[in-house]
């Protein structure tokens, strides 16, 4: 198993009905969690690209939140469509999806 | 919330007794997570360096698996009485374990 270029972690972190903080699990990331396996494997990119669940990335209130390392991209709000985007662009191109990125004070 | 200069991804995965592959969660992984976030509270290096849980990080066989990036060092077989020197050495002094590191064969 070779080291990727890129891997990404996907926050799938859920908090209890009423918690005074939100979670990525209350907003789909298990879809976009998903989205991410199935690109991975119809792109056949296992030797180039990790994808990887994650607790709390951190800014909870922007989520769902993708970050992309190396480079340390972090992605909010990021929807199932978004995905096939992420990959075109920024995994398979080298080229974030500005976009999606979360403010700099979330992560800058 | 800064982005921030280290982030350490601790493998949580388990899997059911009499899975082929084995899993970290069977392996201590728990007692290392909460390790590294104790001693990221008693150093309050919160600005500098994050501490996640993550899912399946690869090496199974090698684990409890530990990833840091952005450099991209993955640490096999971490047991909780290693923690205070990766943060000393590495996390601290951008002096990665070699003895800690995986084989290159799961990670190289």
């Amino acid at each position: 198993m070779a080291k990727p270029e890129k891997h990404v972690f996907i926050c799938t972190q859920n908090r209890p009905l009423g918690h005074p903080r939100p979670a990525c699990g209350q907003k789909n990331c298990g879809e976009v969690a998903d989205e991410f396996f199935w690109h991975l494997q119809q792109r056949q990119l296992f030797d180039k690209v990790r994808v990887t669940t994650a607790g709390c990335l951190g800014p909870c209130g922007e989520g769902p939140s993708v970050l992309v390392y190396p480079e340390g991209v972090m992605y909010g709000g990021v929807r199932k469509e978004d995905v096939a985007v992420i990959f075109d662009e920024h995994l398979e191109n080298d080229q974030p999806v500005d976009r999606l990125r979360v403010p700099a004070e979330f992560w800058g």
